[in-house]
């Protein structure tokens, strides 16, 4: 099979099923029992936690594990909520990830604005100085680095510039930035958050970088004090050596970038009822969204899926219908259009080849299912 | 080592790291995705969830995975408070773990009260009673199975009993009970709460059994809405072949107690300034806590360590010194009284030998202890 669905979670890199093994079988002790097997796991975990920090340029201190990046982006927001600031207002991007979207509309329903945008949802810095200019109340910004969905980039640091010039805060969900794209300049936000397994790591971890107190997990004094629960240190070392592989690639991306736009050259040329969603936007070098001219995306998938490829409808959490898309608002898409939605999202596997077979199997695929609707056709007749 | 801190972690059980480590390199994908491979490892999950369901006796969909019991027992209280439930009182045992107590404390500040005990901190069941008799307004009562730090047995389906009687809600914490006992009536609480890593499973991985939505993770639509984030798949199976292991194990609890009391015998015969808590109290069979006459636990640990045997101070959040040890204001302890607890507690590979061998090292660690202090005292002369 061709893999080529990995914002909605990647396979994981070589090592890292190894690695994640050996620290089951043999670093399981509690990192916070007083022993000193448990004083040798509560070392290795720290030492992933100053490598990862020392990469994007934070201090360890403000690095916090936890089980996924959607308990780190609610941890934010909730917390903020929970401590009393009510005084405070929440900007968010129309495109956000509903872990960030649903914690903000549920305690900050009457204290939050959604930022102007241009037609691809990339954020207007215009707009956003004159917010942060007029208001009166502290201010938290919510915009992600880059979309699950449409892989469309926002400006994010310049977001983060002007939030320090006017003392607001920003947080950044860079959930899908973090092991595609450079991460140095994160360190400008006043948090950001990553997720383990869409960088070839496991699920059930993630990182919370932020010099602020976030009690959201309440219980244990684990991590200081930041996130109750005991810590998983087999998966952060799964993502600690996932996050080693990262390191080595970003020089490809140029590269990876051109393999991408031949691949959507050709499908754009297959029906001019394609479209290609965030087309003149920046975009990650991994992802392209189509809007498809007929049969509904799942049909297309299907087909898909029985030649060898695996793409996805849009989000994995919204392909299951349990929550709506943000990107079928953005660009006002009606039922019919966000069912014929179909995502490809590469990794840093993919050689140019395996985007030139995609490119084959979507024309075939194509082909099959207007056959399919011909043929049918003939029956009903 | 011999490993006696199973209360605050377990190793893994024979398979668990295999099957984790096929699930991680072979059943990876989102099980959210809409392709084959997804529904196959959406398929594995939810068989999983029947099994787990069915040996607790509740309903597959009631059953939600989690990150954490820490997760899943904050959810109960903290989606309570946050789904504008402003009748609700809670009612909690005074030995509650963090994990519960800490969101009850800060949701519920002004309508929680603490249950009357016993001096073991039993709750006394006749003022529970008059407790759900006279209140006129709903209540949540949180009342765990068993102590994680003494081992103490509440009496939870008496509990059970009565808040279905009066028709209030009760959550059990039962992160210490499954695993090492019979989990057949839990199904008579409203929610109960597991967590892996306490019964041979992995960390990152819990239950909520509950019939009601509780929506704490807030984001993708994943455990039909009631728990976001992309769901972990590996560490459910590791937590399935766990829980399998554990089935078959009930069998030998009485033998297990008389080693457990053979133990607690030999430790109270060496000097008697040791105390046990809980001593006349229904007790887990693998946890012993002592109160020891002299030198602090740290010096008693680092010395059992060292010949060989690892053991802990409470639980393990108490021991990094961050959190309060519910039991400490239960017996009253004095600073200095605190400082000399120690606690044991054993899983289901610890045979007669490992008991007797711990109660050897207990007797050595005590002579060392004594002989280090009269030696420093000739030295300070």
């Amino acid at each position: 099979m061709a893999y080529f669905d990995n914002n909605a979670t990647t396979p994981l890199f070589p090592g890292v099923v190894e690695a994640m093994s050996e620290a089951l079988a043999g670093a399981w002790a509690n990192p916070s029992s007083p022993y000193r097997d448990a004083a040798r796991v509560r070392a290795l975990m720290n030492q992933a936690r100053e490598e990862m920090a020392e990469s994007f340029g934070v201090n360890p201190g403000d690095l916090t594990f936890t089980s996924s990046a959607t308990e780190a982006n609610n941890s934010v927001f909730t917390s903020l909520a929970n401590e009393g600031f009510d005084q405070h207002r929440v900007l968010l991007s129309p495109v956000e990830h509903p872990c960030v979207s649903e914690p903000v509309r549920r305690y900050f329903s009457d204290r939050f604005s959604v930022l102007s945008t241009d037609v691809n949802g990339c954020i207007c810095l215009d707009s956003l100085e004159s917010e942060l200019k007029s208001s009166s109340n502290p201010i938290l910004v919510g915009v992600m680095a880059a979309s699950n969905e449409t892989g469309v980039i926002q400006p994010w640091k310049q977001v983060a510039q002007l939030c320090a010039e006017y003392q607001a805060d920003f947080h950044c969900d860079a959930t899908q930035w973090i092991g595609k794209m450079d991460p140095t300049d994160l360190s400008l936000c006043s948090s950001f958050t990553a997720s383990a397994h869409k960088f070839g790591g496991p699920k059930g971890v993630g990182v919370l970088v932020s010099s602020k107190e976030h009690s959201f997990l309440l219980g244990g004094g684990q991590e200081k004090g930041k996130r109750a629960g005991t810590e998983n240190y087999p998966a952060i070392e799964g993502m600690r050596v996932a996050w080693r592989v990262c390191q080595s690639k970003n020089l490809t991306i140029s590269e990876r970038e051109s393999w991408r736009d031949s691949f959507e050259e050709r499908i754009l040329g297959l029906d001019s009822g394609f479209k290609l969603l965030g087309k003149n936007a920046p975009r990650l070098w991994n992802t392209s969204t189509f809007l498809v001219p007929c049969f509904d995306n799942q049909n297309w998938i299907s087909k898909l899926d029985k030649i060898g490829f695996q793409v996805s409808t849009g989000s994995a959490c919204a392909s299951m219908g349990t929550s709506t898309a943000p990107m079928v608002e953005l660009y006002h898409l009606s039922a019919g259009e966000s069912s014929r939605l179909i995502r490809v999202s590469s990794f840093w596997g993919h050689s140019a080849e395996d985007w030139i077979a995609l490119g084959e199997a979507f024309e075939k695929a194509f082909g099959l299912l207007k056959d399919d609707s011909s043929s049918s056709s003939v029956i009903s007749i």
